[in-house]
């Protein structure tokens, strides 16, 4: 692996050694030609960020399909995935350098069918561009494990080993019909000109996908209430608050287009090869335990399964510090 | 228990002894004034069907939301159970009365928060009219089996037993949340003037609460498609046929309050002392089998509870014809 070409992004000044736990991340943006699997081929911008020092150990780390490449951030915001990543941590930013991309589509200028297997392929394209020949590890949750999976098959020469949580090598049709509708809000609210609210409800759907009724019960266990002769149920505010925040943030192309994008995930287990650790939450709701046991059973390579229980469900790999930070050191501990 | 008093709907030559099996229904109408717990007083018109003959001991059936007085329909119209319904089924209509209404709210025009104990207190003064002074059971499912657990609560007098399928004391939260959300599609297309289209969006989701990730793993396996450039899942022809079926026949303030009426489901089980049998189904997602037991621990006269497997789910009353069938007969065999 050789980091002697950084990318123009990168900074004049990156230390070449191994550098201050707290540095902060480095961005970058490429423009990128890439053959896409239902559309063509395209010029792309694919925009990321390295964390910790050069010459470290490369590890891709891919959220769901609302996360992206800022997975510390900074004051203000939190980035997705500050738990688990950073000086100390499991990912510990101080022994390896993590490399994270926004998803193609989700700056909503791409308004075409994307393939998992196009995310894989614009991370190849930009590994080339950053001179990585190889990833110690992609560590995947959700939508990016489903990458994570894409990635192992299609480039498997280039990945060490695969951590994949809460991710399948293909939709299952309960969630894929429970996204399905997902956009029809969307497009209800698109044909009648109310598309943030649409959005807003189509997020909230969503969350229900992504956490479980155990948590529900627990959290909102409140008769309904009557406001104006309507009813009103105790999680309404609660998930009208994550609506309406998404919303803000969200256009509906991106939320379209990679929801969608989950929905084409067809991936055969067998042509994986890589070492590869699959994490499944048997509460969730979205990826059953049944689909990540046959991928598991499937896989080409060294292969094993570890099961949490969470009443977070499919979101788990976000709540469950405690559990999720031993899976990682277990996966990543051989290097030191 | 007198029947000497034909309610003013019932034919005049209807026979005083148990009749041939195949007569066919009677139906009636009766204006109530009606004390509503949320809504005030209010004129409202409740309308039935008997099957079986005069004099048999009266067992009430009643479905869920979308269900009504016709439980076995006519050429063309099959009702809701005519699996379990009718002469020689597990409900038999040549030695039982069978007395079904149609929901308070199901014709759309009360506009208002309905309780589910508006629905106890409207059979009873139905009841009333009809001269029942006590039915033999009540047999209920999903919303009907919460209307069931009302009137057991409320007029316990008047009534045998009760076996409650799939409903319970109160709205579990995450099926609340999962309800408020269809509301709110309504609404949004409401406001936006698509009423029709919303409706049928509500109600495909709905059905995805009403069934599992095992039945659709079992129907819809197969990849998503790609059509002018979007992607078609393979359940969506399924659902939008039977979300337009829906709409085509409903109307969204029905839909709406009748929704409503499920989350404001309380009763104590502590103030049911009639015998009462509950069905759970395993696989439930809206009524969770853990409260369905806590319904049962809870209640304060003789008590048991019977659990089905099912991919159907909630629907497990409408698809699991023998298992269902066995159960009934169980509950209600000891009247000859």
């Amino acid at each position: 692996m050789s980091l002697n070409h950084a990318p123009h992004a990168e900074p004049a000044d990156a230390p070449a050694t191994f550098a201050a736990p707290t540095r902060a991340a480095r961005r970058f943006a490429f423009e990128l030609s890439l053959a896409m699997r239902h559309a063509g081929t395209r010029r792309v911008r694919v925009r990321g960020e390295w964390q910790g020092p050069a010459g470290a150990p490369v590890v891709v780390v891919a959220g769901g399909i609302s996360a992206g490449r800022q997975v510390v951030g900074e004051p203000g915001s939190p980035g997705w995935w500050p738990a688990q990543v950073g000086p100390g941590r499991a990912i510990d930013t101080t022994r390896r350098r993590v490399l994270a991309l926004d998803w193609l589509g989700a700056d909503g200028s791409l308004d075409a069918p994307i393939d998992p297997a196009d995310q894989a392929d614009a991370l190849a394209a930009v590994l080339d561009r950053l001179e990585v020949a190889r990833l110690d590890a992609f560590v995947g949750a959700s939508y990016g494990a489903m990458v994570g999976l894409q990635f192992a098959a299609r480039h498997g020469a280039r990945l060490r080993r695969l951590l994949a949580i809460s991710g399948a090598h293909r939709p299952h049709p309960y969630a894929s019909a429970w996204r399905a509708l997902q956009r029809q809000v969307v497009a209800l609210g698109r044909s009648e000109g109310n598309v943030s609210h649409a959005l807003a409800l189509a997020r909230q759907w969503a969350m229900l996908s992504y956490r479980t009724p155990e948590e529900f019960a627990r959290r909102f266990d409140a008769p309904a209430a009557l406001e104006a002769g309507q009813v009103r149920t105790a999680a309404e505010d609660y998930l009208a608050h994550c609506g309406r925040r998404y919303a803000a943030r969200w256009c509906s192309t991106a939320f379209l287009r990679l929801s969608e994008s989950i929905d084409l995930q067809q991936v055969e287990p067998a042509a994986i090869t890589v070492p590869t650790t699959v994490v499944a939450v048997a509460e969730d709701r979205l990826v059953p335990l049944s689909d990540l046991q046959a991928l598991v059973e499937g896989l080409g390579g060294p292969a094993r399964l570890r099961v949490l229980r969470s009443e977070f469900g499919h979101d788990a790999f976000l709540k469950e510090d405690a559990a999720v930070a031993r899976l990682l050191r277990e996966s990543l501990g051989d290097v030191a």
